[in-house]
């Protein structure tokens, strides 16, 4: 059931799309990924949203039975989409934008066969542009993942127990994070990335190359699953990084702090910590609206250069090509914190930096926290302690 | 690193998929998607798995660096892929075969635009077609799955509590299989279905209509994922159905089993569930080689509709329109066991068969297990008491 609340909010998220439409010369969008419905619909079903430039948003919906949410039309194929326009007199897009890079080639081609005659604009990049400036009500959604994120990392402390596994720290933090809410699913842009709750690196398991373009890699329990812990049983000298997701509300934070197993005593590893630390600190002070990200990078990596520590610098064995990305209803949205990111900061963009490295023989070290972009620089999100934490 | 079984393992999947490329007239498939990349490359990667009609397939690998598995190239792009087939001597494909339900359709149009003279073909049926039968390899990682899985529910009556909510049963089950060895990833062959680890349904909430053709639904903990449990206090006379993945190996397994909250009153409920199991019956006496899936749908709703049961089955509120579906890497694989299905039973395939009921006011019976194709019938690869058991 549709509350008044979020009804005013769906509202308020259609005249952004439809703003950004008519800049765009689109005049109308369908869409059918979860995250998109999640956004129009404020819940997820199996159907289309259909968004005319002028005009209520129509919901055909194929599952579930009784939804509620706008206008709804139930429908058994998309090809009924164009039957029910016809049928309630509205005119057939001359310029339609689809989710080019979520429909699968099979599912994109049925739906332009319906509408052969529309010129065809990219919906995905089209809702990943309006989805990056939040809301309010989405802000607070994410406040309240981040309070919830960082109760699950109080626990790290208190669960660790001589001679454990990085899996087995894991699982510990994966229950008590559903305990508080977690929702498990971890929604990811694009289509080969497959992630489970988070990741937990012990030692030497952090510079395992991994798949996806991520700093720290893993090998992973699994080759079908190559990410993450290895089962390395913790032993002192190493760190413990724990980056889990935080998806309590259908709106992800992002977080990740470094433990280390009894005393630290590498040099190196501390110095990298205070230098992740550091580079957080130049974005509190640099990062607000109007500024470009690839500036901000391009900061961040001139600090790394003065340390002499780019060879540790997100990642060693192989390194990420950015420092940080958009979070919201996806892991990976706008901005792209990277050398040649078109992006430029704007007021309620929410992301995540990760100025992070890898020491050969210790492990991972640096953090990792959520921020809002507020009026004049930007408000962090997720609070924890953020010094290296020594388990014992 | 490879191994030598493995590899010997691998050359068989190879050998099985040119067989049908052959007989598809295909020159050579590429894959991407992580189920394929799994199959065909015993690990999944970033990059391309390309294999021609003859010769040895090639790996094109964006990430990680340090893969070792066959014929590996280092790619950025794969507009590259062209390229080194033009260096290596290699042709042209005339019909090239590409995952048309799994790319994007931007991911596809860059691929098809690299060879644009090809014929395209659908990679992602002929995969299908191919993993629905089983190799020994895998058959051995699916009794390993089973295994697993089993003992996850033997902990169900040990967990419950008195006043208990479903998602807390739920969390707690999650939790002894990760410690088990569960990967957490729930593959699901197309883009737009989501689930977590799996789901627990008590009482009427079974009855809530899903977003997806599942006989369960669910209102889920949040309108983001709206699939399983809702919070619902467990309490006396009402049923809890637990149907969690099993995907122990990178191979899943099936598998549902019916409780009660302390004794079950309700004879609707009791007779259905006894329907299931001899639906199930039926199943093993009928179901070998050769014998058409949709010939053995028609004879369980035969069963269903002469005990007067058709309102109940397959969901209430909203019915599904299968009874079973292959297992695999992909929880729904060939065959699909519906009404109008194509697909013959072969030796070495894997399904789930779960003939369910809903029955308001008491919550949904019936059972689920998962079976392997043999050369005479079928045997059942995950066992676990199968009568409704009363929690105390």
């Amino acid at each position: 059931m549709i509350t008044q609340d979020l009804h005013s909010q769906l509202e308020l998220r259609w005249a952004n799309i439809k703003e950004k439409m008519d800049k765009k010369n689109v005049n109308a969008i369908i869409l059918s990924s979860s995250a998109n419905l999640f956004y129009t619909a404020g819940r997820v079903f199996n159907g289309y949203v259909y968004i005319p430039l002028s005009g209520e948003p129509l919901f055909f919906v194929r599952r579930p039975l009784g939804l509620i949410v706008g206008n709804i039309i139930y429908i058994k194929k998309p090809e009924e989409i164009k039957d029910q326009l016809n049928r309630l007199g509205l005119s057939i897009p001359k310029t339609l934008a689809l989710e080019a890079d979520t429909l699968s080639y099979n599912e994109y081609q049925r739906i332009n066969a319906i509408f052969p005659d529309s010129k065809k604009e990219n919906a995905s990049i089209l809702l990943r542009e309006v989805r990056s400036i939040k809301t309010d009500y989405e802000i607070e959604k994410m406040r309240e993942s981040a309070v919830k994120h960082a109760a699950v990392y109080s626990h790290v402390e208190a669960v660790f127990e001589e001679g454990m596994t990085d899996d087995e720290m894991s699982i510990e933090l994966e229950t008590k994070a559903r305990r508080l809410g977690n929702l498990g699913i971890f929604r990811i842009f694009g289509s080969s990335m497959e992630i489970f709750m988070g990741s937990v690196l012990a030692g030497d398991n952090a510079d395992t190359p991994s798949p996806y373009d991520f700093a720290m890699g893993g090998e992973g329990m699994d080759p079908s699953l190559p990410v993450g812990a290895n089962g390395t049983v913790l032993k002192p000298g190493m760190t413990l990084m724990i980056d889990m997701g935080g998806n309590f509300t259908g709106y992800m934070t992002d977080m990740t702090r470094t433990f280390s197993v009894h005393e630290l005593k590498s040099k190196l590893a501390k110095d990298a910590h205070n230098l992740s630390i550091a580079i957080q600190d130049m974005f509190k002070k640099e990062a607000k609206p109007g500024v470009a990200v690839k500036d901000l990078y391009q900061m961040a990596i001139q600090m790394v250069k003065d340390a002499k520590m780019e060879k540790y610098f997100m990642g060693h064995r192989q390194q990420a090509s950015f420092i940080g990305h958009g979070v919201g209803i996806e892991i990976n949205e706008i901005p792209v914190i990277s050398p040649r990111s078109p992006h430029v900061l704007e007021k309620n963009m929410t992301f995540a930096l990760e100025p992070k490295f890898v020491i050969p023989g210790v492990g991972a070290v640096g953090i990792e926290n959520t921020f809002l972009v507020t009026e004049n620089g930007i408000e962090q999100m997720t609070k924890f302690e953020e010094k290296i934490q020594e388990l014992f």
